[in-house]
């Protein structure tokens, strides 16, 4: 038994004992009332830095609630990583919901129930002290370490952007390893390696200079709902295929590896069909739906409205008609190319009769697509193979990570993730939870990963 | 000169004296602080109607607003008709926008300013006037005349439907001649011919048990909003045309008499595209503007919603969308039978992966087109002809008018207009005024209509 592996033995009962003293903080990130308890977890986070021997650990002002900043370097010919988690939690209402108090953790049947146990105290500890076991068995760690642990994702990390740009240097590495992540199960590792892109647009219809009489003025002027109907209909096909012109030129083709590697991720369509209520799933002819849903883009509408949306019937013909649009992007399309080839299509689609703007609302993401061979992804995989004792399946999803873009906008690196959240775990929800094996295995699992991220 | 025509040249000021004194009556039939005064304009016309000579005159009570009838017979073998008008009237609102008060009549220009003058109680006094000039100067009447004059019209004749009912044969009739009319211009005489009729139905859609996230589950399940859209682009062909298989079955087709008829009305397409701030009209392919408004059926939406309307980008794939139609008839479709239809063509057509209903919605109408040959038709063209100096136009109306629908649901009969107030008297809106040219030229009209219809 390595040394390392020894000392998070031993130590066990006192890392359970801190992380429930962390979880005792309610760093509630999106109450103003809560601003001193997330400062006090950074805190708590800071000292548990220095406490497990990092030489450098600061508290970082960011305008909003801070950062903790800690790094440990080994060497400037080794790897750098970037180690990223956060210390913020979401509310706990409806806390009539909860067994026990959100903020009171308790042991049930090896899962620790309290709010941010899973999402993500449990998670972002869990580095802190495989690197403390490295540190205190070895000496030094195997590569350059740095930490960015953040007191606000559960608000959508306002100032990350510009903190990471401001200290763009400091924070350089080879790649950021997040541990606000999860597996597939108990048993089934998996690894997310690709995040969809989003662009979002608004159309505005408009016809006469106000709502007409539908009997004095129907069958003269174009009706804005219908000729927004007929637009919206020429965009997709009976199965969702985009008819936008271009939309598909920039999609990464599905090589058949990557396929075979989505197909191994176990999909049962009838218990999700059961789940959704529906009686039949929908989508582009070819594809499965994990693929639909991770690699391939789609054009949705978002909300409809114009006319009379009352009780009855108003014998009206409006003057207005409105769509919002999001389309998922996949690598590696542009979100502003994807926009102004949807521009284009309203622009060459346009009804008689009708004056039409199609205009890009906020809302952008790029798409993300870790390579099957980036050296973070090839290390992660054989890691979680050691540990669980099978291949992870990789698996992506069908939205935005924003730090993803952001850390591959600002610093220029991707992000492997590498937690042991599972999704059943209430996260955002009453009684959430985080298993101890789960604590345990990702101790191990980060030793491992340190050093076999040294090797290259 | 007839006798009838001197009795009304003699008693020109009288009867201009009497309008106002109905006139500053303020029966506005949607107020309750006017019931009193809605009565109180029933009683005036009772009263003026006895004055007139007529033999029958009753104030009846129909639960709302009460309704005076009247009648002074001639003849078992002669023709009867039944005169319609109302002595109601719309609210003042804005009132600040009068530039007299409203219920105080003032003469500007050979105009008589005050709400409904034009509206409906200069109109409905014309053939009170007419009667009693004949019964002054010629002892009886050419035929069997029965008026019918209501107090709510204003407010949609809530209980004309069972009044009628209840009078039926107190009210039989060989046809209607509505007061409650108007005329194409000063110079121009017209006659109504055709109103559409009306159905109404509305749509939903339900997809999953929820509201979905749009990244996570959108490209696996069918969006409400693209099936409705789907469904609603299906209805209708780019120039309005309907697609719905049997919608234009029961279609009287346009003869070339009737669309002679139709291309004589005036219609200033440039005017036209002015007042409504479009570029460019639309409608159904080989047919005028004018044809697709009187004489052909449309389908129209009135109210689509569905998913989110508020600022920014919300990425929702929402599980309900709706929308709310009508369709605007013609002689001699059925409302039920288009309606079904349109609930077949749903059902044809509902795209994969959600459920749709389609409910039919109060608000039904039958189309109305009244015989070009109807001998109320021709006596009325032939009188007018005579007014003017010139045939009328045959014109119809887009929308529905639910009082010609009942006259002939519950009487069996066909109602003529006969009116003479014009488009631009303001009915409705501060400022109302009628034409006291149009108030002498009815009496005229009315006189010489009752001789014209008593030889059949």
């Amino acid at each position: 038994m390595s040394s390392w592996q020894s000392y998070l033995d031993e130590h066990r009962e006192r890392f359970l004992a801190e992380l429930q003293e962390f979880l005792r903080i309610p760093s509630i990130s999106s109450l103003p009332e809560h601003a001193e308890d997330v400062r006090s977890a950074g805190e708590w986070v800071a000292a548990r830095l220095r406490a497990a021997g990092l030489p450098t650990v600061e508290l970082l002002e960011t305008g909003g609630h801070p950062v903790v900043y800690a790094e440990a370097l080994a060497g400037a010919d080794l790897p750098t990583i970037l180690i990223y988690g956060h210390f913020d939690v979401q509310p706990v209402d409806p806390v009539a919901l909860w067994s026990t108090p959100p903020f009171e953790p308790e042991i049930r049947d090896g899962r620790l129930y309290a709010r941010g146990a899973s999402d993500d105290k449990g998670n972002m500890l869990v580095p802190i002290l495989a690197i403390e076991a490295l540190l205190k068995t070895e000496g030094r760690l195997p590569l350059n370490v740095k930490l960015l642990l953040e007191g606000q994702e559960e608000i959508g990390s306002p100032q990350l952007a510009p903190f990471l740009a401001a200290h763009r240097e400091r924070l350089a590495c080879d790649m950021v390893i997040s541990a606000d992540n999860g597996q597939w199960s108990e048993t089934e590792p998996s690894l997310l390696t690709t995040l969809r892109g989003m662009c979002a647009l608004q159309i505005d219809v408009r016809g006469a200079n106000t709502d007409l009489h539908s009997g004095i003025y129907g069958g003269t002027v174009q009706n804005p709902l219908h000729a927004l109907v007929q637009l919206l209909a020429s965009m997709r096909g009976p199965d969702g295929k985009v008819l936008v012109d271009g939309f598909y030129d920039d999609v990464r083709p599905l090589t058949a590896a990557y396929r075979e590697h989505i197909a191994r991720v176990p999909f049962d369509e009838e218990a999700y069909k059961a789940q959704l209520g529906v009686e039949e799933l929908f989508g582009e002819a070819g594809y499965t739906p994990l693929e639909r849903i991770w690699a391939r883009p789609t054009l949705e509408i978002n909300g409809l409205w114009g006319g009379f949306q009352g009780e009855g019937t108003k014998t009206v013909l409006p003057n207005t008609a409105h769509a919002k649009l999001t389309c998922r992007l996949v690598a590696d399309q542009s979100p502003a190319r994807v926009a102004e080839a949807v521009r284009e299509h309203v622009r060459r689609h346009t009804p008689p009769g009708v004056r039409v703007t199609c205009e890009v609302l906020p809302g952008t993401a790029q798409p993300y697509r870790l390579p099957e061979d980036h050296p973070g992804n090839v290390a992660a995989a054989e890691v979680l193979t050691e540990l669980y004792g099978r291949a992870p399946y990789y698996t992506g999803s069908g939205g935005s990570v924003p730090v993803c873009e952001l850390f591959q906008n600002v610093l220029g690196v991707y992000t492997v993730g590498f937690g042991f959240a599972l999704d059943d775990e209430r996260f955002h929800a009453p009684d959430e939870f985080y298993r101890l094996s789960s604590f345990y295995r990702g101790q191990e699992g980060y030793c491992r990963l340190l050093h076999r991220l040294a090797r290259g």
